[in-house]
């Protein structure tokens, strides 16, 4: 099975170089050894060659630079016809390929009595990247089952990581399937397919400085005394806001992003150098920081409760400070959509829910997020076109009150509209007087009829809203238009969802915005992240209120034959206990362990997890406590670490 | 005067072009004609040209370019020796000036009988820019006092925004104020000063998408049928927060560089023509699509009430429309921060209070906006380092509870914290034991005296922290360190501030976080932007608990003789009252009527407007309602709308 291409743009940073393989004239078309539909490559790769150069990024060009009496041709016995002949114009690069000056040319398969395929074999590609700082590795050209498969393989055995430019490859197809097949192996041994067209060549600022001072400070304290070794710092909510019964973990895939891509850039130094707080010598080791440790997590979608860590960074500890306040400001405010949404979800089954909170949200990224956040609780989707462009959640959305009001006569801006969306008719009704505009919708409804076009829906957004569906809904069915949906929208939270529920309100979809995207009840987290071991030695903090359990730890949870959940206990990361450990690995050296996860993964997920709560926990209230036990060997850790800092100092 | 420079960067976009201004050898060191320091613009202009060529933006280079005779030189009566004769080597750009390919050369003052200064005079400058669609111009170069502030002037009345590199241009100074004088002139024609370190090449995104569905579905529908007549949006907070007795406009600035460089990428344009909600003619019809109408609003820092009109824009109704999702989500967020912010410096008189919210800000934007709108209300400074970065706010942080623990003995940390940050020492007392730290502290500080090294404060996060606070006083005191400040922090907000004051707990400042930066008991605000006025004709909605003010509108406020406030009055535009009007214009066709406020100016305002606030207004209680009435002409104005809208359709 191939891994899903991740729908999130990719942003090209320092550490990334683009390598093209054998775009060379004879295996393009009129050539000795033509791939197939190999000419569709050149205009793909010249749009990456582009993005890469915007961003000063290096670019490798692989060629086969075979002798004339090379093994692999069938005149000494081998496979191939004779092609890419030194200095031959077989060996040249495609004409229509616009290699920039600084393209570094890497020959290959130049021996005669051997036969290599991947631009590593016998070439010096490897050194020159170790020297130049790379990492990842985004690799296109000819063709997919032979050079393309093994110098990917050889790339991700060398360490890189490697994404494999999905619509820049071509096969030979020897056989029907190889191309398919050697996909399917490259991505099996941790290629990323993406699209070049997610490929973000500009970056204005890092996120290295969405940070606080003190961590610098702190690091610039660390640098000096030369405290390097490994920190575990754990995410976690102290206790849950009033008004929730549980929490859904989300926001992994940004804070993974941000630690994957996290640098300096050069102006960021410049600024830190002259900003007064810190000292040259140190701001200059920040040069080339890369974060390069681990993380640990519970999968994006799972529920959790106060006190269990839901990640766990393991790294050298100046880097594991820096990403104290990014890592949370990402959680925090995803876990409070996802949780909130869940809520939603809960309270109107089986209702059409879309988010409409962008214009109410904290800034640009909290509506971004909170897009994100409540459809992987089981929104439909979002009227956040961003969110559409950029994470390709589904988009809703017709029209405004200022629609009919520019055309003052509000039938007229009901046709006019139907005219130019004639696919996605959806009016809004409360702009004058909610009966007379459904009226209109009927008179509208039974001349587009003939044209054999439909409206789809209807949308109320102001006063009594049950009592106006309900005679909406009346209109509706007296004029024939039974099927026309009627959708709500205005100041809805989970209360006012259930109460629709609970009067059979003839409502199908819900428009929420300013109570899910601000989390309006509860709009922050009792969170934190704290240091729970560094060098090998377990650590918590004892300040009142706010003292914390030490070590690395892991979750339980244990579930009856129902898939109802029923326990969980918090331990040590070492101990086995029964039921399912809900941490799991996610990045080893700043390497993802797996692609990320694709949103209607996560969606799945949560869905089951809602499922499986206690019965009690599925409806508002949150009067019943979900168990959550420490085990014993915390505990005893937990005192052994007092009594330690207890000695006299 | 001159303008202030702006601390914010520019993000350089399609439209704008960089205009280099005579950088010739003969003006450089060594030249017939050298300007004093003028080989000190190059490396800066290269670095121009950089940021420049990494956008693809144009580049154009002005050079004198006389004839032997020209009437300008000595020679011929002139006031110059010769200079800059066409093809000899001084008229040749510097060798160390990495001029691009593709900069244009404009030759200049190359008839013999005409002395001219401008790189517009003569030439094809004005023609070229045009045709490019460039609407903003980036100017450095020689010199000064002639060349550049004669092509600037040109600039200006030709229409076009310019920015002045104050780093890239040097004046030959005949008179010694020459220079000053030239750059002074300028800014009062409405040139930008603006350091080149401020300019931004990169852009992965515009904002264009920052909006709802319903705003492009709608533009389609205003497409189909031409509408294009001007509209007139207002926003406004229909009633405040129970928990908040006014408001401060804040949020402009963000609002104004919205405007000023919104467009649609190509990438965007792709997305949205292949989304399947829009038509493709009509995507394409927003290539090249600007706001080009004008902004009415109260200042930044102006306190204001519900129903009181704070921003208007008035463009062609597509442009309007498409802004309100940004526009609402901009100014909400940062008038919840700022008068939050200011209910918290009303608490707390004469305390420094410093924003530490980004962690549980939502997203990086909303704790970016937070520093900034918390420091115009009268907040010292941020922890958030990117706010002292991008905004030039003043930062605060030394070290947090990791920091002890990564050294587990308490003692051990703070003296090497001391040692690597010897002029910014304040310890955090919580970690364990709070007096035990306050003891370690004063031992630090006795070591300390001797080298001459002061702790500058000590800060508490938990617990009692008025008991604490006592307790450190008396063992700080009694250590004789009565000149260490005691900072507190911990899930502040203003009620807590004003305890602190009423019980007199030895307390000198507070770092606030999570209430601050989400606004935590009113994280949104009722507030809307509305069609007022479409093609002249004045428009409301009727929608029940919603109905709106028609027309184009302003705030007369009146003050007292003590400078008190005493009532404010919502008018029609045109109407003349007593008072002074809130609402001032602050863009006309996409250009600004004057540059970005310094952020030390809107301080002073909020500083000034707190001052006079009515007696009962200062405190933090809501009773005492602060008189807001609506003008007579506004009401006549509202029913004859309705009479209008009840009109048989």
């Amino acid at each position: 099975m191939t891994t899903p291409a991740s729908r999130s743009n990719i942003i090209l940073q320092p550490g990334d170089a683009l390598l093209l393989v054998d775009v060379q004239k004879d295996f393009l078309s009129g050539g000795a050894l033509a791939v197939p539909r190999g000419d569709e490559v050149v205009p793909v790769l010249n749009h990456c060659l582009n993005k890469f150069q915007k961003r000063s990024l290096p670019t490798y060009a692989s060629r086969d630079w075979h002798p004339p009496n090379h093994c692999s041709f069938t005149e000494q016995g081998g496979p191939w016809p004779a092609h890419c002949v030194q200095t031959t114009e077989g060996a040249q690069f495609s004409d229509a390929l616009v290699l920039p000056e600084s393209a570094e040319i890497i020959s290959k398969a130049w021996m005669p009595d051997q036969e290599t395929y991947s631009a590593f074999q016998e070439t010096n590609l490897n050194e020159k990247l170790k020297t130049g700082n790379i990492r990842r590795l985004f690799i296109g050209g000819l063709a997919t089952d032979y050079c393309v498969l093994n110098s990917v393989k050889d790339a991700i055995q060398l360490g890189y990581t490697v994404y494999l430019l999905e619509d820049a490859i071509r096969a030979v197809n020897v056989h029907p399937e190889d191309g398919c097949k050697a996909v399917e192996e490259m991505t099996r041994m941790g290629a990323r397919l993406c699209p070049t067209s997610s490929l973000c060549p500009a970056l204005a600022h890092s996120n290295a400085l969405l940070t606080d001072l003190y961590q610098l400070t702190m690091m610039q304290g660390y640098f000096d005394q030369k405290m390097n070794q490994t920190a575990v710092f754990e995410f976690f909510v102290r206790t849950l806001p009033a008004n929730r019964g549980f929490l859904v973990a989300a926001g992994l895939e940004q804070v993974l992003e941000y630690l994957e891509t996290l640098h300096f850039t050069e102006t960021e130094l410049d600024w830190l150098r002259q900003c007064g707080h810190l000292r040259r010598d140190f701001v200059d080791s920040l040069e080339g920081f890369r974060f390069t440790g681990d993380v640990h997590a519970m999968p994006e979608g799972t529920v959790f409760f106060g006190n269990e860590p839901i990640l766990r960074i393991t790294a050298p500890l100046p880097q594991a400070q820096l990403v104290e306040t990014r890592i949370i400001n990402l959680l925090q405010f995803q876990i409070l959509i996802a949780s909130k949404a869940a809520r939603m979800v809960l309270a109107a089954p089986g209702k059409q829910l879309i988010d409409f909170g962008l214009r109410r949200a904290h800034g640009a990224e909290a509506g971004l997020l909170a897009a994100r956040a409540s459809y992987l609780a089981g929104f439909s989707g979002t009227a956040t076109v961003q969110a559409g462009a950029l994470l390709g959640i589904p988009l809703y959305g017709t029209m405004a009150h200022s629609f009919i009001q520019a055309y003052d006569r509000e039938d007229l801006a009901f046709e006019q509209f139907a005219r130019s969306h004639p696919k996605n008719i959806i009016l809004l009704l409360d702009t004058y007087d909610i009966n007379r505009a459904a009226r209109h919708a009927v008179a509208l409804g039974k001349r587009l009829m003939k044209k054999g076009i439909r409206i789809l829906g209807v949308r109320l957004d102001s006063g009594d809203l049950t009592v106006h569906a309900r005679s909406v809904r009346n209109i509706l069915d007296e004029g024939g238009f039974q099927e026309i949906r009627i959708l709500v929208s205005g100041n809805l939270d989970e209360y006012a969802l259930a109460t629709f529920t609970k009067e059979k309100a003839p409502v199908d979809g819900f428009g929420i915005g300013t109570c899910l995207s601000t989390s309006e009840d509860a709009p922050s987290l009792e969170c934190a992240y704290k240091l729970q071991e560094y060098g090998g030695r377990p650590c918590r903090k004892r300040s009142e209120q706010k003292a914390t359990w030490p070590g690395r730890k892991q979750v339980y949870r244990t579930i009856n034959t129902e898939g109802v959940m029923q326990e969980d206990r918090v331990t040590l990361d070492d101990e086995t206990r029964e039921g399912t450990p809900l941490i799991q690995p996610c990045m080893q050296g700043n390497q993802r362990l797996a692609p990320p996860e694709p949103l209607t993964e996560i969606r799945k997920r949560i869905a089951q997890q809602l499922q499986g709560l206690p019965k009690p926990m599925k409806s508002l209230q949150t009067e019943f406590t979900y168990p959550v036990k420490i085990s014993r060997a915390l505990e005893d850790l937990a005192e052994a670490v007092d009594r330690r800092i207890d000695l006299p100092t």
